[in-house]
């Protein structure tokens, strides 16, 4: 159990574990699914590789739109992996396997995969050039790569507010410390072709929320909000924010969540082929 | 004479009035036709005013998108409405008329335009909302209206740039001191309805280059970039910038459109009825 925990903690996770966190990611997939899995279908039989799973929120719905597809979903944590599976088995969703791999240290061999998907892992990462090398290895001539990842430097609302965009700044240089990169969204295209990947799109889906959908402002609080609000311990620990600059900028983002507000964001998805 | 370049300086346009600028607005209109235009067709014999049409970039794409509807186009410039109508002309458009007149003080009568279009307009009013309820008044019940503006604090880009950041609220802030909003796309949505149209829908439509489209990239340079440019002189003029975080601010624009870069911006399309 001592190597679980450590493997548990080998890449930060910005968000943590928390069970709150995990019902976010869930949310955020289903609330998001239609957005970022619009043209993500695999062929019946086809073996899809889902790195880095985590507590399965992206599975369900891959699994659910690819009904005749095998995915094998791996995560370096057993604690999501173990979340992961309960809640597939829960859906009564039978074409997933799962696997504790590392991203950087796959086990399985050259050309095992027809197509590999990956959502909010770069982000974490500090070599997420070295994981997309990694991963073409185990990918078939031909196959496709698909990737999604926010850009939390994409966020802009009305009101706007210096205080907000400072909270959010907050959790971007966090995630620096951490190795990774919030803003990897905008990189997507080059990280690609970098990584001798073909024929890459990419595609930015943006939420736009305002009044005339106020569902759409509930994801904003749910998603995005509660995403800012889970760092405010550790940003204020470490000096980044004071605690009341930090309530400013949430306060000033739940205020662009009412009547006359909008807010908007960007999420990238990326597609290429391994020649 | 005099009275005319009174008119043509009531509303200051940060952008000026050169052959330049009028290059770059023809450019921008033709390569955002499709983002922007798509929906936008008027059924034959229906009058339509475009309010503002400066030197009738838009308005060659909107007449020749409904080529049976009569487009009224206004605009307070006399000097733009000469150039507007050159253009027309040599386009061999017929279902454009032209007249001089101030948005805050159409010479119309109530319920004369079954639809009204604005582009690029309302970011250089000091009040929107009063011109929003001045055009209400002129368009017939059931009547459409559709507005496209842009929102300069929706870019971001990589390699990003504080600099850059910068010397694109220097434009902000130009444009705000000559009464204008540079940020009001992400506004539409709530002045529409606080204007009182109903059904109000607003789809922001965001262009993204990169180098799987080198002509993207082209389009960032003649149509963004050179707009920031066009304000140099002034902003150092008036101490926003000083020449060297400038030079390095448009450097990182350009370092944007290389190989490895990627650029994002959203514009803004409403569209609301009159009840």
């Amino acid at each position: 159990m001592s190597d679980t925990i450590m493997k548990d903690n080998s890449h930060p996770y910005v968000h943590g574990h928390s069970d709150r966190e995990s019902e976010r990611l869930h949310f955020q997939a289903s609330k998001l699914a239609e957005l970022l899995h619009d043209g993500t279908r695999y062929p019946p039989k086809s073996r899809v590789l889902e790195a880095a799973c985590g507590v399965g929120a992206q599975t369900l719905i891959l699994a659910q739109n690819s009904p005749g597809a095998e995915f094998l979903s791996v995560d370096i944590s057993y604690g999501s992996l173990a979340q992961a599976k309960d809640r597939v088995l829960q859906e009564g969703i039978t074409n997933v396997t799962f696997h504790q791999a590392d991203v950087y240290d796959l086990p399985f061999k050259p050309e095992t995969f027809d197509h590999i998907f990956i959502c909010f892992l770069l982000e974490h990462l500090a070599d997420p050039l070295l994981a997309l090398i990694s991963l073409k290895g185990i990918l078939r001539p031909h196959g496709t790569i698909t990737i999604i990842e926010g850009d939390h430097g994409s966020a802009f609302f009305h009101p706007d507010s210096p205080e907000a965009h400072r909270i959010i700044d907050c959790l971007v240089q966090l995630q620096r410390q951490g190795g990774g990169n919030a803003l990897i969204g905008r990189e997507l295209g080059h990280l690609m072709t970098d990584a001798g990947f073909t024929d890459v799109t990419v595609s930015p889906r943006q939420v736009y929320a305002d009044q005339s959908r106020p569902e759409s402002f509930d994801g904003v609080k749910k998603i995005f909000i509660a995403m800012v609000e889970g760092v405010c311990r550790q940003a204020i620990e470490e000096g980044l924010a004071d605690k009341e600059m930090w309530e400013k900028g949430i306060r000033d983002l739940y205020r662009t969540t009412e009547q006359d507000g909008s807010f908007c964001y960007t999420f990238f998805k990326a597609v290429g082929r391994k020649e």
